[in-house]
């Protein structure tokens, strides 16, 4: 066996116990009964330990320093294998242990203090959680020699720098006030709709739809849980979603986001799925694709037509465009609309680099955010809930991750305007909810490219022949809400 | 650490595995999409792997051979750690490998035969899944200086000798016949009730019923599978049914089973969980549970009458009597009734031991089942799909396994005779449905007990001061459907 087959095998061991990890994670949510938490966790635990070892065996560092490859899928695979290995190594397994266990109880304090909109309760453990997570992120920061948030960066979003994403957010941040303020007059008389229908109901429109889009239930299926997700891989994908029986469009536009995700692991190639080269790119590049379905193709107004017929008589196109179509400032990241979402996003980008780079205590967290808030989108929110505490990822540690919704929602926009130049007739197509055209160009340009490019930018480049620009993402936003509004 | 507290740590983890094995196999049933079965079998496979190479680790052997404990709980716990590294040190790697390929396809083309009611079509498998099991059980016998078929049955029932069951089947061989003689010929003229329900009504009693029966929700769910089982542990209990909307009892009493099982789960002791002597017994114990609660309690006349009061006029006392109590010999073990289902393991377990002494070639199974179920039943069948390619036990190579399901019938009856003799008012207690000095009396009898007792003649001695005695079921029987039948 060479060096390299050594890597594959012992490469593809990890991805499938990974793959199981990955299956309790979708159990404990959807089906799990409730005392078996603690149970979970150990299992869990037991499987990260062994996946631990196994990447940081002496005998994979002697590979990976002989093996040599020379096509370009093997080379990309030999890089990532490389760059998990580094990953593990950089940090020593009790920080991340103490870093586990921290997660488990500031989560659960964090539950408890939203419920009682009260941040005095949850700052110690906010403060422990920032202290954990620097020290992860410096120990990376010094392994890879980067700076420490462009480090913490790379778990969710391979080659992504601070300075790329700088720039990026500069020209959101100087064009979206404008266009947030001119949407926002147009649609100020307009009530946001509510539709109501049944669960059972909805359920069937949400199948119908993932099946329209090409959703293969033969390898995925569609469950309930508190918050929608979607998990697995090729051979098993899991999406969820929640129904709310006042308003239909929150599953449906739920589900037609999660299937995004879904089609992007369902049409990757078959060949390398075992190898960390053939995985999914990183979340900016995910949730792009959910957000091309969801936002891009669902939004449309032609797929909307498509979408009405689906209804049978619950909403006419008119109501479902009212209640899709909106833009107003609000507290709640998650209800945003796709004009407001980025400027979210940004605030809690610009406030971690604050916090990592030592310009922000965990103490100013609630002044800051409500300040940025009212900079950025004119409101203040009334307590705690409504601000710095709604979101999980920094109760849970995840730092370093907002970017990717707004880059996947610039990239989602430019992979439209190009994806229309290479079909003319894509809105007649729209019409009819068929996606076949559109689905074929996403595997061609970004499904089946896996893991091949190191980055986001890298791939995009490769899909329509330019860097990533957030002016496709602003003409998006001018079309749809302020020219179009009526 | 001492060895015995390394040990502990060791197994706990392997436990762990273990346990998060047993979810794969409850998902791969119930929730999987079809065409992961691939993927789910990797996955299995890799987990096995890595609990082998556990297990066989040599710091395992050093740390058995030094440890040493005085409390009788670590006592045996030591001892099941020996047995457990044993039973894998006795087998090699590479024929445990074969075996598990070749139960993947044996088990795939005795699905299609038995579809097609071919024999022929699965005869070659059927003979190399018996040199395989053949060659596995030999390595047993030769590591532990026993006969190849007890070697066998000890993966299923530690510590059981064919000396032990020839005995007790003996006796049942020689009573059963005119048991089912009389009876059978008491039932001639009723016919079988069959009492339809919709789905969703028989999902909810069910649900009833394991509630009332103390089955604890926060730790276990019921779902649908095309077979019905209980798997999952004290955390998390995972028990299926299947619904015939023509015949309520079957769910009904299916469910009553599985929840047994799942009662002996949930009442074990939380203090050596993560240990192997902290485990339920073999399956005799387990299935003197679960045929406790279906046929000792749930068949019960008087619990019967509380099992009417739970249907809202789909059935009267009367009716649902005639729908369960009933003997008449047929042809597919898991249809049989109660008196007559002995007689069909026994027919298995005769067989087995000749396959296996070298007295019975693979050819010879159909003539010689065919004349065997003449003998014992007085009916031949007409094809080998209701005849020997029944089961899945063969195809798959589970061999060593059939006597427990009598085992634990005569066990069930055995311990119903003296907790009669405890809880005098037993009969009031069942006509209410109330199940709770019986389940407090399992408890302490036998749950609580787990795997202290190294064989279940052990534990069923300690527990009724007298070794396992088929004459108890005998009686049971007699009454039931000899005397009691009007």
């Amino acid at each position: 066996m060479t060096h390299y087959e050594y890597l594959k095998s012992a490469f593809a061991e990890v991805q499938s116990l990974q793959s199981v990890l990955s299956l309790l994670g979708w159990d404990m949510e959807v089906m799990m009964p409730q005392a078996a938490v603690e149970n979970r966790g150990e299992q869990m635990a037991s499987l990260e330990r062994i996946i631990h070892s196994k990447i940081t065996d002496p005998k994979i560092e002697e590979a990976l320093s002989n093996a040599k490859c020379l096509d370009p899928w093997d080379t990309a695979n030999l890089r990532s294998m490389k760059h998990i290995y580094d990953s593990y190594k950089a940090v020593p397994v009790d920080l991340l242990s103490r870093y586990a266990k921290h997660t488990a109880i500031s989560v659960l304090k964090w539950r408890e203090a939203r419920e009682k909109k009260d941040w005095q309760m949850f700052k110690p453990h906010m403060e422990e959680m920032i202290l954990l997570a620097k020290e992860i992120g410096q120990a990376k920061a010094d392994y890879f020699g980067i700076p420490i948030y462009d480090a913490m960066m790379q778990t969710f979003d391979p080659g992504q720098t601070t300075a790329n994403v700088d720039k990026y957010f500069k020209v959101l941040e100087k064009n979206l006030p404008g266009i947030i303020r001119k949407a926002s007059e147009k649609y100020h008389n307009k009530p946001i709709k509510h539709i109501a229908c049944p669960e059972d109901v909805q359920q069937k429109i949400c199948l119908e739809l993932m099946r329209d889009i090409g959703f293969d239930f033969n390898r995925g299926r569609l469950d309930k849980s508190t918050h929608p997700f979607c998990s697995g891989s090729y051979y098993d994908l899991r999406i969820t979603t929640r129904y709310n029986e006042k308003d239909l469009t929150q599953a449906i536009f739920g589900v037609l986001h999660e299937t995004g995700h879904a089609m992007y692991e369902q049409q990757l190639n078959t060949d390398l799925l075992s190898q960390p080269v053939g995985q999914s790119h990183g979340m900016s590049i995910h949730e792009s694709q959910s957000l091309f379905i969801e936002m891009q193709v669902s939004q449309n107004p032609q797929y909307l037509k498509y979408l009405t017929s689906k209804l049978n008589g619950i909403a006419t196109y008119e109501e479902l465009l009212q209640s899709v179509h909106h833009v107003r400032p609000s507290f709640i990241r998650v209800e945003a609309d796709e004009a407001t979402y980025p400027m979210h996003v940004i605030l809690r980008y610009n406030m971690e680099k604050a916090l990592f780079s030592g310009n922000m205590t965990a103490a100013e967290i609630p002044d800051a955010w409500n300040e940025h808030m009212k900079e950025m989108l004119g409101i203040t929110p009334p307590n705690p809930s409504l601000g710095c505490l709604q979101d999980i990822h920094w109760p849970s540690g995840t730092f370093g991750y907002f970017h990717t919704y707004s880059l996947g929602a610039m990239i989602a926009a430019q992979l439209m305007h190009h994806m229309r130049l290479d079909i003319p007739n894509l809105d007649e197509y729209l019409e009819k909810g068929d996606l076949k055209a559109a689905l074929k160009w996403l595997k061609d340009k970004i499904h089946s490219k896996a893991s091949l490019h190191f980055s986001a930018e890298d791939l995009v480049v490769n899909a329509t022949n330019e860097g990533i620009n957030p002016q496709y993402l602003l003409t998006h936003l001018r079309n749809r809400y302020i020219s179009q509004a009526s």
